[in-house]
């Protein structure tokens, strides 16, 4: 550890209280620590079974001869409808990259939907045409259904649960533990677009932007990443609610590895940039719904990035970092002025209902 | 078909009108005419494919060499705690079961909370300290899982998705179109107990009662029975939400065949009596979280029964019915006094989120 870092850690050693809590608020849906504790605390705890320890996006277990990938998200984003996406497509996108980021090839979603009296039934179809469109679009089908009405005032409209499967190729093990000293962090482009096109538009918030979200479903790419590199592919995360940083966080922990990001090497589109700081938010925790972080070997890191720059999805595709023996489960910047910073998971939201 | 079923139908044979509607209401939540109405108009129509096409309670995937079920259920249920169960139990057992009336035999659940700012995090972890019991007792880990919380005011405290997925074994296919006339309608206990026991507590509707819910997992129950008769179980289904009435109209619909039920062989404990009789209600469309109906050759119904009989979740097993290849799609029961009337799917909703 360098005498930088240690600085840095030391300066920033003592987090905020987050235990205490006698009720849910907003930030133990934000991504961050008290999303975190609240996991440890509270789920982790009561449901601990060796499929769910590694706490990824999703759980693989064995069927038979092969491997089965399973991921669940329930999508509660406010408002429904914002540039570049809606509460349908993003519960599609949003599942199938969870799928993609265990190195599954996403076969089938389920659609749980929870709807409050009163929604207008001609939204309620525009938001299942668009998801519809968006299953087709991914090629994955929503094979099954369930439908609940709750009264007026104790829901929001509509939430969509999305669960999905998928099959992991054999070969392919995919997890957070696998980063390693040496992997270098791609990232596979820009990073905010999905959180500050939501914000744009959010009631008591909006805002003139240009910034469409970018959600999207990133299956197609990762399964030329896995075509290319194959088992060399250590960790994929797509950083959503949190952002990167919040996803940086969660796989340097599950890894017990260190994880060095360069500020300089971040992609951040000039209007996300701009709204980050008119909003005085850092685009290292705003939430991306189209993009996916990978964790190679250094020595396999230009191939992966040419195959992400390949992609449509992925032409701007960045290396921002490296994995190091120093600070473990730590994310540490280095800045643009060569200072060195830790990136900590947020005590508490940033951003609520993001997804 | 006969003349006293010929005119039973005519004099119900207008049904109310459901369209119509620009807003979602409570009924479209109810399990009855206006659920089915929501589904086909904008759900299957949308997401047309053909796993979705039986519209049973679950899919069925070919992986691999092997099949899997998968299904999703969101959890409403209010109150959240009821004699008998609550709202985590009543998610694992409400999912393991859809699981079992596939056929399957369950290997995973994932959960999907919504939290409402402000609910007690004592209460939470009983809610889930329970879910996590169900799933213990059941054999079947939760293996992901993933927490989004909504404003005060926009949500009611707790809503559960789980969605499951399960292993088909060779030589099984259980499908609502698979019942055939001559099958027999088997029921694995008494109807009505688990409406019954949340409208006992319910907010503005409590009342004097010593009913339980019989929410419970089958699937231990239906593997015995398909051990016993393997291909010859045609159906299965659990008759939740809108009840054994609903349940059997959608099979009786599937199948396009008709479903004759004897009033008299209905198994309804005396207080479930007494209290439908109370409140106006048919026992016939209340709810049950652990009970199954099976459909079954005639050959074989007494061994199914026996199966049913000598498993502690079915010692009041009954047989209730049969098909017959009369009134297609509809069910028809023949009353003490020898009537007959056509059981017919409500038109709103009876019990707004019994499940």
């Amino acid at each position: 550890m360098s005498a930088g870092v240690r600085d840095a850690a030391a300066g920033l050693a003592c987090p905020r209280p987050v235990s205490g809590y006698a009720h849910i608020v907003l930030g133990h849906g934000g991504g961050g620590r008290l999303t975190q504790r609240l996991v440890d605390d509270v789920f982790a705890r009561a449901f601990a079974n060796p499929a769910l320890a590694p706490l990824h996006d999703g759980a693989v277990l064995r069927v038979g001869a092969g491997r089965i990938a399973i991921s669940t998200d329930t999508f509660v984003v406010t408002p429904r409808w914002f540039p570049g996406g809606d509460l349908g497509s993003l519960a599609v996108h949003g599942t199938v990259n969870d799928l993609a980021m265990c190195g599954a090839r996403p076969i089938a979603l389920t659609a749980g939907f929870v709807l409050e009296e009163g929604l207008a039934l001609d939204e309620l179809e525009r938001l299942v045409d668009s998801m519809a469109a968006a299953a087709r679009d991914a090629g994955v089908p929503v094979v099954t259904g369930d439908t609940k009405v709750v009264d007026r005032g104790r829901g929001d409209g509509v939430f969509v649960n999305t669960t999905g499967v998928g099959v992991v190729p054999d070969g392919i093990t995919i997890a957070p533990a696998r980063a390693a000293p040496g992997d270098v962090v791609l990232v596979s482009g820009t990073l905010g677009d999905h959180g500050i096109a939501v914000l744009s538009v959010r009631d008591g918030m909006g805002f003139e932007s240009a910034v469409r979200s970018d959600s999207a479903a990133l299956h197609g790419m990762v399964g030329a990443l896995l075509a290319a590199l194959g088992g060399d592919v250590h960790v994929l995360r797509d950083p959503t609610r949190g952002g990167a940083a919040s996803a940086l966080n969660e796989i340097a922990r599950s890894a017990a590895a260190g994880v060095a990001i360069d500020e300089a090497s971040l992609p951040v589109a000039a209007p996300v940039q701009a709204a980050c700081e008119l909003l005085g938010l850092d685009p290292l925790y705003v939430a991306n719904e189209g993009k996916l972080l990978a964790f190679v070997p250094a020595a396999r890191a230009d191939e992966a990035l040419a195959v992400l720059r390949a992609h449509p999805l992925g032409r701007a595709a960045a290396r921002i970092g490296h994995v190091v023996a120093d600070h473990p489960g730590r994310v540490v910047l280095r800045s643009r002025i060569g200072g060195r910073r830790i990136v900590d998971l947020l005590s508490g939201e940033q951003l609520p209902r993001i997804c």
